[in-house]
């Protein structure tokens, strides 16, 4: 009795939607793919005025070449807002100051945003084993270190347009 | 007489490092912050000749003020290389010609990499509800993206140089 009472609360579920009828290999894919997982590659240093990214000895052959580079995009994780509410937030005052309008996360480079993921320039000083020293970062020490990618002028640059709030920085 | 049994191989477990005898706040904040979970805010989609990145309804808001930037960062995820086999590669030959150095990952843009992100810098034609029209990507249709930065000249991009080979781009 207790298992046709299931059954008959099942279709139930399934006719009103609760339930999905049937989930095909394409949709089960696309609900896997709702997370990405990253893992760190390292972590940004500071000490006795130097700055320095120092990666997992296991990604050191990663850095090949990295060397006849002048910059580095440096990906890393704002991790002190790492917390659902922060990620929750949409909408800013760019660099808390009221006088900037609110702006969308998107439209600034604030940092809370659903994904967390920070992106900084910086200028390559030397590359040595597992360890490249840069001019320096916005980020703190020990900030993980997500990727790294080559700066490429012809890739990475355009003549482009900012709004007013930005032009008069405050 | 149960309940003796499962205190007493804990304690064998303990005693063999199986289980952790204690886990500090620091520890466990450490262990916690190994790894980060990314959820995409859209898709790129590809229509009728025209690129647009479809954003979820949710994160609408934080689209605020971009229609003000001619340029814009998006943050897509290299979906087809979430293997863990590619995720392991280091160091390839980029574009795929071998004339072109064995470089690291790091030192390229190629789509392998610990961590799939991916860059492109777009220029923005329009942004209307959750859809940023936009010129091109370099992604495939129903990408995930990640995130969205405005470009800001004066933070994104500097005189810098490169290797040869990629000034001589094979």
């Amino acid at each position: 009795m207790r298992f046709l009472t299931t059954i008959f609360t099942m279709c139930i579920m399934i006719g009103c939607g609760i339930l999905p009828h049937s989930v095909t290999a394409q949709e089960s894919k696309q609900m896997a793919a709702k997370q990405f997982i990253l893992s760190p590659i390292g972590s940004v240093q500071k000490e006795n005025g130097r700055t320095t990214l120092l990666l997992n000895k296991d990604v050191e052959p990663a850095l090949r070449g990295l060397d006849e580079f002048s910059h580095v995009w440096v990906f890393w994780w704002f991790g002190r807002n790492d917390i659902q509410k922060k990620r929750a937030v949409l909408q800013v005052h760019p660099r808390g100051n009221r006088e900037n309008p609110l702006t969308g996360v998107f439209a600034c480079r604030a940092p809370v945003r659903p994904n967390l993921i920070a992106l900084t320039l910086c200028r390559v000083i030397s590359v040595k084993d597992n360890v490249i020293e840069i001019d320096k970062i916005d980020a703190f020490a020990d900030t993980p270190i997500l990727d790294l990618k080559p700066y490429i002028p012809s890739n990475d640059s355009a003549k482009a347009s900012v709004p007013d709030w930005l032009k008069n920085r405050k």
